[in-house]
């Protein structure tokens, strides 16, 4: 018992329900900008074992410009090139594939698989590099009250929420090979908790609180769709099978039914199996998760890789589950109030997408609550969260809802288990393959996404989409001979990039534009300063909320550092000038990754060029020429505080009526 | 003050006196053979900055099988094209360069620099993952026994070493932005810590305690050369200069005197300045280093890159030393006290190789003596350490002369500065590179290296060279899709690895050669078992020590897993079939690095293959053809314990005669 009766009471800018994938996501970015923040969630400990594993193109550029890729890379498992095993003409099983996509070509991050716990691990562990935030584990919210009539009050605490901290349990079940870089997380965890009733008051609160999400249901939001018939048996063992593609992604179909395997780290395989055809799995029409065992489920995957063997000892994890196929109709209450994840999308699991779309929920709305909190931009960045996120939850359901059907259609002659089936199946793949793969995300015209009426880029620089990614290349850097990607160059530190493809300034008239930017740019005109100096920066922070990033196009040993505008390279009385802001897109004989290919991929003149802001969350906002500065300055003013103005008091700029 | 006043007695087999580098490349092979080991530092926490930075490929070719690569990278700053800046025929500064050395072209690991300090972290959690072994600071050792009498009982302690450990100092100087993971480490540490004095019993004693070595005084091992008139000082800044090449690694000269430039992490750059030319630096022959300060350094080095602009507010490390040029005559004493790294060598830190050579050592030791200590190896293997790491230090020494003379030469006309001057820096450079980046070892004939009479490999396989690195190539793996470096696949687990390149087994000649390997490493024949079951294993471990890796030469798509004798993958009732063992050298569409040409990197006929064996630190022991098990157990049975043997008694075997 604890002696601390009293209900402790206090005060934070952003609470966040919830610890996994997409409530890490939002922390991240709190980290990043400072903000001050609890997130708690209801589990004893971070998750282990089990749970999400697929990572797709799209999240391992995103890891990469928060600087874990690299870890991943490590511990997960590539798989690209799947195969699908039929029934041939004479019913024995046989392999159609493997089939290489022609997407991992787009990226040079191919679909892995890795366990959710370790990527929550490098989340945490990327938190913790920027912040002192601490995830708050044994905690229950119990109330939530939200008094929306504060909404517009910056100073306000519209959220109320008490909630329930536990003592630690005396005994936990912890895998024994758990990691070492677990451990210490975990020690630290049990000597901060206290047990006690809190009452916290929060401005904004973000729901990553699963697919029960309490949060959901405190603000009252419905959870559309519905159940399905579809019932699934997942088990995460190391296998003992005589199958050749044991450890490749796949699917095998039989008469016994249609499963996936999906090989992982530490030698495991995870398989999902369909147990429709399991005996007495429903009781009335709600389906009985008792009736299920691992050994069911392994009998399953016996039966359908007949005539090869199937055994296990190992048993990582495992779990059996109805599909829900459920969506809300809003992922958020007022401005603030918000949910990702889980929270408001449910479906089958065995898309590998589920963690990839909370994750990417999370990054999407965790920047701007930040930066409206900081009191940088116009509030009505929040508004831009539902158009952005709630059509790509439809379109994994839409996705989901296609791909199940080939797992669970009975197994008709002529249909599941033919070549003819299976190339249906791969069609199903490839129309959602960009979606799936995160090549792209859609964002529709918005304040933070000027389209100017096309769907492609500019003429300048018709690759580079706004709404979308930039796609990657890797560049050098003349004035430090490093070699990298654009994913970890345009590093997810909070700001927006003002990205200057340069051209090849070896060019005197490009030279001259350049040059002319540079002076916009630094521009002492106190009636007109430059989108560098114009906008409100973070309390605390120094820099300015809109930086500069320059690309230019010509061989890395002809043009120096020093030939640009000071602006695009500033000089810092401590840190010197600034190496890590002028790149080129220029061959290297030493990595054959770094081809010089970077305008062409882009859509750019080589001479010319052209310029785009970067949004923190690695989405193109805005693509013009380098002459464009109106256009510009038009774009950051639509949601950007400027300095004269009123914290939090932001109103629409006249010029937006040109968008 | 200690409650504990009488000392504390503990016998350990292995003491590693030092925990820099080479002391923690021993203390990994002890973790990885599960070696009882104490390993001591007389410094108070682990270093944080400064110190070595500069890291060679070979040596992240060995972090790779290691398993730290990844995180070395991931900080590291990659510095391959250097400049030469001399005075030009104005006398002003020109840039010679960057000149891409072909050497980058033999791997993919590039050099790079990092500090020592962040090196050491990603070792100590290599050491953590595997073991209890926990680096002991605070620590110093005050007395060495060693009783020779006693160096054939494989029971004995022939090592006594008293030690004290000192309270925590109350105080400690930290940088105040340590990296996260480095907190962790330093608060486990001082919750540890108890004062007290203790007599340490052990088998081996390891020192590898810097260049005034406690361990090598105490063995009464003289330390030959002497320091030389080489006075430097080194700073490690943030520079603001307007200097081109700040940040690209290089040399400039000018009449004030050559200067190296080092880019690094954290935007810090080191810079080596001769102080030859300060004025009253010394008294008497002996160098006063209190005469030298970071101010005089940083006049020095605006003197050399005038008329460029120079100033540092940030000071990250500074230090002044006059240049050691030294060897110890020999490594060891007995067979059961052994030298590393510094404690052996020193030199001048400025040509980058210090670390990489030291921590070589350490890794070249280390499993021996993990191995005599398992009594799986005979003690004649130690005898190996002197010949192979000796002559090394001797070639180590030889290039620090010649590319010191290049800094320290007077600036005569027409040497110094002199475009001509820098075509022999190149030529000096050039000749020492194979030794430099460790694409060549030079490990000499002995038990552990057969090269029957040949310095290249048999006509099998021309480029595979007993004593010398296998070059590193992508391969696939057919039965889990995985891709990877051969220097992650060869992973630095502790075992032998019997190499299989199996060539196409489509063939059936080839398939019917493979086949007849197989029958005779399943061999059930108890009279003569094979080197897969012949030897002695690990106390504790099941595994044998001779391991197989295979590597086939068919398209991945068309040879299975199951295609090979079951012996090459065979099956744990647990752990199923080993699929990291099949590997093949073909072509992968979405990975540019794996190109399906190893077998003729290599030097291999793509049908026929042959087979060699790995040792445990990634150098070739034995090649030869896949019939030649006789010569691969007269190879292996001139080291390994046979089973039927006593622990510590194996004698020469009558077939070493052959060799």
């Amino acid at each position: 018992m604890s002696l601390d009766n009293h209900i402790r009471e206090s005060h934070t800018d952003v609470l966040i329900v919830g610890a996994g994938p997409s409530g890490l996501m939002v922390a991240y970015w709190m980290a990043r900008y400072g903000i001050r923040t609890r997130i708690i969630d209801k589990r004893e400990t971070k998750v282990f074992t089990g749970h999400a594993d697929g990572i797709r193109m799209r999240t391992l550029e995103l890891f990469d410009s928060i600087g874990i890729y690299h870890r991943v890379r490590h511990e997960g498992h590539p798989s690209v090139e799947p195969s699908f095993w039929v029934p041939g003409e004479d019913g024995k099983l046989t392999r159609q594939g493997p089939i290489t996509p022609e997407q991992v070509f787009e990226s040079p991050m191919a679909h892995l698989l890795l366990s959710q716990g370790r990527i929550e691990r490098f989340m945490l562990d990327k938190i913790r590099e920027y912040s002192d935030i601490e995830v708050e584990r044994g905690v229950t919210a119990e109330s939530l009250e939200y008094d929306q009539s504060q909404d517009n009050d910056p100073n306000a605490y519209p959220i109320s929420v008490n909630i329930q901290h536990f003592e630690p349990k005396t005994s936990m079940n912890i895998p024994t090979d758990l990691p070492a870089d677990e451990w210490d997380d975990l020690y630290r965890q049990r000597q901060r908790r206290q047990a006690g009733s809190e009452n916290i008051k929060a401005k904004y609160i973000i729901g990553c609180d699963g697919a029960h999400s309490w949060t959901r249901k405190q603000l009252g939001i419905p959870y559309e769709g519905a159940s399905t018939e579809h019932i699934w048996g997942v088990i995460d063992v190391v296998p003992i099978s005589n199958f050749p593609d044991i450890r490749r992604m796949g699917t095998v179909s039989s008469k016994a039914g249609t499963m996936l395997v999906i090989p992982r780290e530490r030698k495991l395989v995870r398989f999902y199996v369909p147990t429709h055809v399991f005996e007495s799995t429903t009781t009335n029409s709600r389906f009985d998760r008792s009736t299920i065992t691992p050994e069911k489920i392994k009998t399953r995957v016996q039966a359908i890789l007949t005539p090869y063997t199937f055994d296990f000892t190992i048993i990582d994890w495992w779990t059996v589950y109805q599909i829900g196929q459920r969506i809300a109709p809003t992922f958020s209450k007022g401005n603030r109030a918000f949910l990702a994840g889980d929270a408001v999308h449910t479906h089958s699991p065995k898309i590998g997408l589920g963690m990839n779309i909370s994750m990417q929920d999370g990054f999407n709305i965790g920047w701007k609550i930040a930066l409206v909190v900081a009191g940088v931009a116009d509030p009505a960045i929040l508004n831009t969260y539902n158009p952005e996120r709630h059509p790509l939850a439809e379109k994994l359901l839409a996705f989901d809802k296609f791909w199940s059907t080939y797992f669970t259609t009975d197994n008709q002659e002529g249909r599941t288990g033919s070549p003819g089936r299976t190339d249906e199946m791969i069609n199903i793949v490839s129309g959602f393959q960009d979606f799936a793969d995160g090549v792209k995300a859609f964002y529709a015209e918005s304040s933070l996404v000027s389209k100017a009426g096309n769907e492609t880029g500019p003429p300048c620089a018709s690759k580079l989409v706004p709404g979308e990614r930039v796609p990657p290349v890797k560049l050098r850097n003349p004035g430090n001979t490093q070699i990298k990607w654009t994913t970890r160059i345009m590093e997810s530190d909070g700001l927006f990039k003002l990205v200057v493809l340069a051209g090849d300034i070896r060019e005197k008239e490009q030279k001259d534009r350049v040059d002319a930017l540079g002076d916009y740019l630094a521009g002492s005109d106190n009636t007109r300063p430059s989108v560098l100096t114009r906008y409100a920066t973070i309390p605390g922070r120094p820099k300015g909320i809109v930086d500069t990033l320059t690309i230019h196009s010509a061989p890395w040993t002809e043009v120096e550092f020093f030939d640009f505008p000071e602006i695009l390279r500033p000089l810092d009385p401590v840190m010197g000038w600034d190496y890590d802001k002028i790149w080129c897109d220029s061959a290297c004989s030493w990595d054959r990754y770094c081809e010089g290919k970077g305008y062409e991929r882009w859509g750019l003149d080589r001479i010319r060029g052209a310029m785009f802001v970067l949004r923190p969350d690695q989405y193109v906002g805005w693509v013009g020429e380098l002459e464009d500065v109106d256009g510009l300055t038009r774009y950051l003013d639509g949601f950007l505080t400027q300095k004269t103005r009123t914290l939090g008091m932001s109103s629409v700029p006249d010029m937006e009526v040109e968008f």
